[in-house]
């Protein structure tokens, strides 16, 4: 069995691995867990000499195109879509040991360790096995993927006879098109393709393909060092060889750097480059890099909380993991797997927006502005799909990679227009916390603008002049083509407020004030439904309406709902996937009254399944916010535990990088009460009593802030410049360098209301 | 180019064909206007020896199994579906006339005539052609497929030499698996499978194949009468060959006998024996009982008018292809297309049971216990389909040719319940018309019992106990998953009543007291909104709070509408593609004032565009009953000419067998004010300035009305039993051979209320 060890602060530890371990599901979750990636290129934490579960090495946005073939196909249906495909992978070296070939489902294992070191960046692992015929040997590898030098990955690998002289061989390969395992059966896994790279040229440093229908060039070079190896090529490998026998004591230590290229001009001369100066590096440099990387990722980005080890190895995992979707992902996207699985095809959706930016807004920066640099360079497909769809200005696409509209069930797919103004909130708020004006001139301002505009058509007034958006799909998938989405109206309204705001103040060619003029008015009079008999509001026009759903008669496998029941049955019912008007409470908390929050979140807890991994997160700020503070620690964990202790299947094809992020966002904005309505930052502190001490840290412009709570006072420390900020609705500014601490009032921990499934008490 | 000659009362000739009349789209309109068929078989109006449009031998519910693939597939989405497949196509007869081959589209054409008799059941051509050498021939050839005799067609086929002596060869075929050409790039055309028949065995007198994955073995059997043939077989393919010389004034007459047997045991034993009486009977017996049958169906079933000859043709055109479709049709549907084409698949839809059948239990009503009980022979597949979707019941499916769900779109297809209603409202009303309680106790009273359970599932109460059906799509289509459509809401009401009746008069075991009166308690208090602002019914609950299409803005080529526009933009708008709520007043007029409807109507003509063929009948029926008697006599045109004058295109893979049906609703219901309310037969008769005089036949148990109406008094005459029917609401009772006639007050002729597409002017 595999086994993860004691939760350790900064690492991950597996400490055995043996049996159903070895199973094909077991290994794919675990090769989830410990993928290293750079949001440029990915490597799946395979096993180097297999068995694998899924091989998966991922560049960004490397994917081929495929025909969608429609039962009965409709205007604006997409007919193509994009899955991303394997890049050629490095990664395996197979050894034999006495002609016996190492593996750990032959022989002894005596021992074996992965482990994935948050703060080395790097994925160790040191196995003792003896063959079937008694020779002992202990293997190390060490495995980067560099932060600092996005395009190169790295591999030291080490064997070492223990008893007595052994002979050995080492084929070290890197292989094009291997044969993919089949998938599983559910839409959310990715679509297989075979063969999908054309070799155009191949030799012992490099191969060259290109994706047959989408056209992308890769380039993907290999070198050794160390002891001498004899290279060679063939169509879609290039191998590395070494023979020689080993004395006890002397260990043998090879050391394999990977480049690739793709989507540019010349990839074969870019990827040798990169290669060779990887080499001329060393691969200690490339450790010390990485680590420096790190050091000053964590320095910025760090949360620490007392008392539950678990849940503090899990928010640095969740955050490690995000870095690794996003730090060099410009100017490619951030998907919904990061690059650590082909889950959802590799596809972008809103999650990256309302989630992952939210956290690397406040923690890194930089890569923020480049992976919405990324949606404003697929604008041009966004508007000609707004003309397609008959709309205006800009439709962005549910899910892509290119930018194009993959989404093969428009219901819940091309009808969930909250994506545009999930991408405009996440514009306005980079602008707000980074002041990268010059992002906003080049690229945000025309995404406000043309995202007002979709919403602006959208948007009509009935007979009283209220306005309306009918027919749309809200966060909740378990409701769709509704009228008013409580989420989806405000997320507008701020668009098309925060757009006219910045259009005025900038100037820009072809806004014209009555044009600013018509997106005010949309925002201001759109409905926001409201249930007065049942006191609450309403997820969308009618939903408190709507039949409830016999939860007594739902039994435990019956989840998640989508696989067990037709959208027939679940659209026409008061049950809630995943956080809609409680998300819409968190995202546009300046829209409702505490009391209005607290009622919501009661009613909305009694209908929600969470059969999205995106839910708990919000769940759990809303559940702080409103008192509820041992169930928002339940989600928190939750979150936090998901991909590494429990996510099992759904983790196989790659993390919920959506719900890594989710864990800081529980801490942070659960715990710490971190909001930033208006572009105003404000904190508002409460922990559960099983949370003795929460810090973390986060960027403000030119500032950074370090908060410390306990239950019984706040500390907020600041270096750089001075930073002003609402605590509790009251202004405190904290000058660079100072730090100014807050008594706290005791807070009532409410039960947990009702639930047909709550989360595993932990709280 | 083809060309229809001048109106006829009781046929229709084409005079001319050539240019573009054979190019393949022409060539596919005229063979589903020529088409022949009982219900059983079917031969499209191919010209005998090529070129063709598409081959067309149906034999009802010979179908094949396809997978249905989804870009995004969701539980309780088909995974299979079923199209129509052609079986061995004995039309083809190959002249060659002096080693030269006839075809229209070489030589010269003296003169060309196809006439579909209408009165005879046949079709006949007659052709005078001179080869490219000069040899001019005359070739006639008589088509029937036979009604009282429903396995047999039969061709006659004469050639003569008009000048001189010719030699002619004869190849007369039966050929399985032809090439079929591709089909256009509609979602309302059918799949194309190529090659679906295995051959077992073949002989001169027989081929027996089985389609392949539905397993559906057909024998088809051929036999040749006239001068001596020479007859072989090979796989797919019989072939009968006369090769002579003919001296000019000695024709020569060939026919050809061809039987089917599918899905039965023995099928080449039945069909032989088919095939074998046939030819006892010969060729002008055959035609000698055909008019027979004919002229006991235009007996009771013939309308006249006067004053418009082509809506004279037009009316009997549409009952002739109504009876076609449906005489013989049981134990199996009667499909949408009838067996005139392929078009949806071959798929039978709910418009059989609300338009078809309606007509055909007042003109032919035998066939409509059939056809019912071929619903209820697929009552296992309806409950399975049912427990499927979580529902409760019987769970018709929307598509479908064995009872299995094939709509590969859920939203427009699983999601429009009403189809249940609908069946259950065929039910009552045939029960109602014929007395059969035979049938209602063998197969009625089942389906009325289990589409209840549907619905009392389906129904729920609000806070006020106030019941609703939510997430439905009802007729109309530019509108989907929608709550309280009145369409279904309305016909739910009167299938759950209608079940509590029969339930309660019969005595069912398994259905208790209880359970009839939770059907009556859900039926009762079922809610129909209403929008007091407007004053008018809702065509579903917030219809019109929706946004107003923008007319102004549609291009006539924009239509149909859903061809260019996406679903999103469609649904959430004020656009009807088809009569809906105007259906529903049609249907259930006895649930809306005089008042109302008038409103109604007037509110829904501006918003509904027609792109369905089933709405002008209904729109004219509402038309008539408002006052806008001009404006239904547009619809009833509109209907009446469809597929016979301006159908193109959309009646090539098959005539509108609905629209058929409604030529016959548009007169009858509409302008004779014929209705069903409650199993009460009712007239309110009422012409427009336009028609002077109508007269039409129905059956009503042991009695037969026939109805004239002129603009200034109606005459009833009875025949068979006493009837007692309401006239303008008041009882009368006429004795078996009594006529009773009433004067009519003046009826106001309304200007037609504003319309974006209002029907082509002609009342």
């Amino acid at each position: 069995m595999s086994e993860l060890g004691p939760a350790e602060p900064w690492a991950v530890r597996e400490t055995a691995l043996s049996g159903d371990a070895l199973s094909t599901s077991a290994l794919r979750h675990t090769e989830s867990i410990f993928a290293l990636a750079n949001g440029h290129i990915g490597l799946r934490g395979n096993l180097d000499e297999g068995p694998c579960g899924m091989p998966g090495t991922f560049l960004n946005s490397l994917h081929e195109r495929r025909d969608l073939e429609y039962p009965e196909a409709g205007y604006g249906f997409p007919e193509r879509t994009e899955t991303v495909v394997d890049a050629p992978n490095g990664k395996p070296i197979v050894l034999t040991v006495d002609d016996e070939r190492f593996d750990l489902r032959t022989g002894t294992v005596r021992r074996h360790e992965r482990c994935l070191d948050l703060r080395a960046g790097t994925l160790h692992r040191d196995v003792e096995w003896v063959s079937e015929s008694g020779a002992a040997i202990r293997v190390r590898s060490t495995r980067v993927v560099s932060f600092p030098f996005p395009a190169v990955a790295a591999i030291r690998y080490e064997v070492e006879a223990l008893d007595r002289p052994v002979r050995i061989r080492i084929e070290s390969d890197l292989i094009a098109n291997e044969e993919q395992p089949d998938q599983r059966d559910d839409p959310r896994a990715s679509a297989t393709l075979h063969s999908p790279l054309r070799l155009l040229s191949h030799s012992p440093d490099v191969l060259l393909h290109r994706t047959r229908r989408s056209g992308i060039e890769v380039a993907s070079a290999v070198a050794h060092a160390g002891p001498p190896v004899f290279t060679s090529s063939e169509p879609d490998r290039i191998r590395a060889v070494v023979s020689t026998t080993l004395a006890p004591g002397e260990p043998l230590r090879l050391e394999k750097f990977l480049a690739y290229a793709w989507g540019v001009q010349t990839p074969v001369d870019i990827a040798l480059a990169a290669r060779d100066e990887a080499v001329r590096w060393g691969f200690d440099e490339l450790l010390a890099r990485q680590r420096e990387y790190l050091d000053e990722f964590w320095e910025t980005a760090d949360v620490e909380l007392d008392g539950d080890p678990e849940v503090q190895q899990g928010v640095r995992f969740g955050l490690f993991h995000v870095l690794q979707a996003g730090a060099q992902a410009g100017p490619h996207p951030i998907a919904a797997k990061g690059l650590t699985g082909n889950g959802y095809d590799g596809h972008v959706l809103w999650d990256t927006e309302t989630f992952v930016l939210p956290v690397l807004t406040y923690t890194h920066p930089a890569c923020v502005g480049l992976a919405l640099r990324w949606r404003h360079a697929t604008l041009g497909a966004a508007r000609e799909r707004a003309r397609e769809l008959r709309l205006a200005g800009a439709a962005y696409p549910w899910r892509t990679i290119s930018g194009a509209e993959c989404s093969g069930y428009w219901p819940a797919g091309t009808a969930a227009l909250h994506v545009n103004a999930d991408i405009a909130a996440a514009v306005l708020r980079y602008v707000a916390a980074s002041g990268d004006e010059e992002f906003l001139r080049e690229a945000g301002a025309e995404i406000l603008v043309e995202t007002a505009r979709l919403w602006c058509r959208v948007t009509h007034a009935d007979d009283e002049g209220v306005h309306h958006i009918d027919g749309v799909t809200g966060p909740d998938e378990y409701t769709a083509l509704v009228d008013d989405n409580v989420f989806t109206n405000l997320m507008a309204q701020h668009n098309l407020l925060g757009a006219a705001s910045v259009a005025e103040r900038l100037g820009i060619a072809g806004v014209t004030a009555e044009e600013i003029g018509a997106w005010r008015a949309a925002a201001r009079r759109l409905f926001v439904p409201y249930a007065p008999r049942r006191g609450v509001h309403e997820q969308h026009s009618g939903f408190t309406r709507l039949q409830e759903w016999d939860f007594d008669a739902t039994k435990d496998d019956d989840y998640p709902l989508m696989l067990n029941f037709p959208y027939l049955d679940l659209y026409r019912r008061q049950v809630v996937k995943q956080a809609d008007l409680v998300l819409a409470m968190m995202l546009r908390g300046d829209a409702f009254t505490p009391e209005e929050k607290r009622r919501n979140f009661v009613y909305y807890e009694a209908r929600t399944v969470r059969d999205s991994s995106l839910s708990a997160p919000a769940q759990a700020v809303l559940a702080a916010e409103t008192g509820h503070l041992r169930l928002a620690y339940d989600y928190l964990a939750e979150a936090a535990l998901l991909d590494l202790r429990s996510g099992g299947e759904a983790s196989g094809d790659g993390l919920h990088i959506a719900a890594c992020a989710g864990v800081w966002i529980a801490l942070v904005q659960g715990f710490g009460g971190l909001r930033d309505h208006g572009g105003r930052l404000s904190f508002a502190p409460r922990l559960p009593s099983c949370l003795p001490r929460l810090s973390f840290c986060l960027r403000w412009r030119d500032s950074r802030l370090r908060v410390t709570v306990t239950g019984g006072e706040v500390t907020y420390a600041v270096t750089g410049a001075d930073l002003t900020f609402e605590h509790y609705g009251s202004p405190v500014t904290v000058a660079g360098g100072d730090t100014v601490t807050i008594p706290l009032d005791p807070v009532e921990e409410l039960r947990a209301p009702p639930s047909p499934r709550p989360p595993e008490r932990r709280g």
